[in-house]
C-alpha cells in the first residue's frame, strides 16, 4: 500500500510531503483510500464533511460499528509517517482479520478524515470538527487559504458539494468506538523501550493567528524615525511568545508568517505570524497566549484564535483495557497522552469512545522529512490493531 | 501611454503592482515598449541583456547618443511611477521635440533597463549591471528565484537567448550621455516646493542574504530545551539590524523572509532572511552589516552578499549645467543625494556620463501602492527632460 502512496505529495526540494486539503494530492489520495476500499469489496461512503468511510458490514441496519483509521493529508514539508501510517495499519490489521477468517459481530469501518493538519485554511482537523460540529459549516466555508481561495470554493472545485457542512449525526451515530493509530510524536517510547502505547489524553491546545500593520514604504530612502515597520514588531513578538512559553511551562511556537509585500527593499506594510500553544492545563496556555496578545497589542495589531481544543481525556476504562490486551495485566503497554492534535481527541470530546495507539519513532521528530517508525514497530502497529479490532467486535 | 501599462501586473488584494523580470508581465511591458517605439518610426534593439533600445539616428554612424530611460519592473506590491514614468516621460519629451520640429544633432534612444527591481532573482539593476559587466554572466545565469528557477531559464522560457551574458561594448558605445527621469522617493522636493530636481549622486547600498538553519520538529511535542528553533535566531538578527542602523546612523532593513516548511504547528527547519542597508558612507554600511552578520553567527547561521553599490557620484558639471538650465544660474534647480538605486548609478559606476532628474512625490512614499506624483509635476517632469534632451543634441 505505501509504494502508491509515496509519491503523492513528495517535495524533493524539502525531501518531505505536501497534501493539502482539496488540493491535486489530496484528489488523489482520496482515489488511493477508494482503490484501497474496492480491492477489498468495501463500499466507500463520503460524508457530508468529505471525510471518507469505508464499511464492511452495515452500521445502519446492525449498529454502530468499530471504526479505524487517521489522515492522509500533511503539513508542508510533512514526513510520510503521520496520518498515511494510521489509515495503512487499519487496512492491514482488517486483512489480518480477514484472513485470520475472523468473522466480527459487529460492522468494522476504515475511516480516512479529511484535513487534520489545517495546513491550507487554519483549522486542524476540519473533517472530523465539521462532523461534530465543533466546526460551524458558515465558518468553514469562508476561511481562505493563502491565496484568498474560500474552503467552499476550494471543495467545489475539488468536486465537493460544500452546501451541507455541519453537525452531522447520521454519520456520527454509525461510530461504536473510534480507534486511530499514529507514529509517536515525541520520545516516550524510545526512552521506555517499547513499540507500542495506549493514548490517555491529549492536551489543550491552539492556534492564533496575529496581524501587525505597518505603512510599505521604500527601505534606501526612509528615515529610520518615519518608518512603521511591522517586522520589528514581529521579531519581539516571536521572542515574547517563547519567553511566555518558559514563564509559564508550555509549549509556544511562531512557525508560520506572511510578510506583504516580502521584497528585499521594500518597508513591509503588513506581517501576520501565526502562534501554536500547548500545555498541560488549559489555564497555562491561556495565560501564556494573554501574554502573546499583550505583545501583539504593544505593536498595534491584534490577535485572533483560529482553533482550540480543550484538555481531552480519551475514554479511561476502555484505555485501560487496551493496554491490558496489548501487554499483560501485570504489565500492561503504556498509557500516554500527547501534546498533539488528533481526529481521535475531537470525536472524543463530542462524545463518542475513542482511543489511540502510537507507534514508537526512535527519535521523536515529527512534522519533518526526518518523521521515521521502524518496519518492525509498524508491524507491532498493526498486529496491536488488529488485537484491537479484535477484541471490540468480538 | 499610462492607459496600456495601467492593467499589467496590477494585483487587486494589494492595490499594487507585481512585475517581476522575465515573467508574462515583463513580456507585456516589453511589447508596450515596443509598440510605443513602432509608433514613432523607432527600431528597437534588444541588447544581450535584454534592455531596450528604441533610436532616432544611428549611433553607431552618427556617433553616441542623448539616451533617455528608466525601467518597467517593479517590487511586489509595487507604485505605478517608480520605472514607468521614467520610460513614458521620455518618449514623451522625444515628441515634445518632434512636435517643436527640433532636428538633433545627435542621435536619441529611449531605453528600457529590464529587471531593475531584482524582486524575482534578488540583484537590483541586472540588466545594466549585466550591460556594464558589473554582473557576471555565469553568476546571473545561476540565480535562482523563490521557486528554483535559473535565470537562465527563465530568460529562455521568455524568448531571449541567455548564453551571450556580459559586458556588452557594441551597446556601451553608442551611449554618449544617459538620462533617468525618476519619482523622488524621499520628501525633499515637497519640503523645497520644487517640482524637479536633479540627482547628485547615489548612497552606497547593498543587499545581503542571511541562512539560519534549525531543525524541523513537532509544535506541540517537542520540549523548549531539545528546539532548535530558527526563527527565534532570525527575530533577534531583525533587531540587531536595527540596533545597529541606529549605532551607525545608516538605514538597514529586514523586508523579506523565506520560512521552512512555513507551518503552523511545525517548529522551521530554515529561515532565510534579507537586509537591506545604505548609508552615507560606505564605512557605516559595511560596519552595520558585519553587526548583523556577528547576529547571524551567534544563530549558527551565515551571511552573504547578494549585491553591492558603492557610493556614485553623477557627473558633476553635468549636473550643475542641468541645474541652471532647469532653474536659472541664480536659483538652479535642487541637486539632491538619493538612497535608492538606479541604473543610472551602475552605468555612471562604469564611466558613462550619467544625470537623474526626480520629479516631487508629495508623501514621499515609495515601493508602495500609495506612491504618488501629482499630474502637474508628471507634465513638468516632460518639459524638464525635453530641455535637457534639446540641450545636450544641440
Amino acid at each position: 500500500m505505501w509504494a502508491a502512496l509515496e509519491p503523492v505529495g513528495f517535495d524533493p526540494r524539502s525531501g518531505g510531503y505536501r497534501r493539502h486539503a482539496w488540493t491535486r494530492e489530496d484528489a488523489e489520495l482520496r482515489e488511493w483510500f477508494a482503490g484501497e476500499a474496492g480491492a477489498r469489496g468495501l463500499p466507500v461512503v463520503t460524508d457530508r464533511a468529505g471525510n471518507q468511510w469505508a464499511w464492511w458490514g452495515d452500521p445502519d441496519a446492525d449498529g454502530p460499528g468499530v471504526v479505524l483509521g487517521s489522515h492522509l493529508d500533511s503539513v508542508p514539508g510533512g514526513g510520510a509517517f503521520d496520518g498515511p501510517l494510521g489509515v495503512v495499519s487499519a487496512f492491514a490489521a482488517l486483512d489480518r482479520l480477514r484472513s485470520d477468517g475472523v468473522v466480527p459481530a459487529r460492522p468494522v469501518a476504515v475511516a480516512h478524515f479529511g484535513d487534520e493538519e489545517g495546513a491550507r485554511f487554519g483549522v486542524a482537523c476540519a473533517g472530523s470538527r465539521l462532523l461534530t460540529g465543533a466546526l460551524d459549516g458558515d465558518r468553514a466555508r469562508a476561511l481562505r487559504d493563502a491565496d484568498g481561495v474560500p474552503m467552499a470554493d476550494a471543495m467545489t472545485r475539488a468536486g465537493h458539494d460544500p452546501a451541507h457542512l455541519g453537525r452531522d449525526d447520521e454519520t456520527l451515530r454509525r461510530i461504536g468506538t473510534y480507534v486511530e493509530l499514529h507514529v509517536e510524536q515525541g520520545r516516550a517510547l524510545a526512552d521506555l523501550d517499547r513499540p507500542v502505547a495506549v493514548g490517555a489524553g491529549i492536551r489543550p491546545h491552539g492556534r492564533w493567528r496575529f496581524v501587525l500593520p505597518g505603512e510599505a514604504n521604500h527601505a534606501g530612502t526612509t528615515a529610520l524615525a518615519d518608518r512603521r515597520d511591522p517586522m520589528l514588531g514581529f521579531a519581539e513578538v516571536v521572542l515574547a511568545a517563547r519567553a511566555a512559553a518558559h514563564r509559564h511551562d508550555v509549549l509556544a511556537t511562531c512557525g508560520k508568517v506572511r510578510v506583504e509585500p516580502n521584497g528585499v527593499n521594500a518597508i513591509p506594510s503588513l506581517v501576520t505570524g501565526w502562534l501554536d500553544a500547548r500545555g498541560s492545563d488549559e489555564a497555562r496556555v491561556r495565560s501564556t497566549v494573554a501574554d502573546v496578545a499583550a505583545a501583539v497589542a504593544a505593536h498595534g495589531g491584534g490577535l485572533t484564535e483560529e482553533s482550540w481544543s480543550p484538555s481531552t481525556e480519551f475514554d479511561g476504562p476502555l484505555a485501560a483495557r487496551l493496554a491490558r490486551l496489548l501487554g499483560s495485566a501485570a504489565d500492561p503497554a503504556p498509557v500516554l497522552p500527547t501534546g498533539a492534535g488528533h481526529d481521535a481527541g475531537i470525536l472524543a470530546a463530542a462524545g463518542v469512545p475513542a482511543a489511540m495507539l502510537f507507534v514508537r519513532n526512535p527519535t521523536g521528530v515529527s512534522h519533518s522529512p526526518a518523521e521515521h517508525a521502524e518496519p518492525a514497530d509498524c508491524h507491532a502497529g498493526v498486529e496491536a490493531l488488529a488485537a484491537v479490532l479484535d477484541e471490540l467486535t468480538r
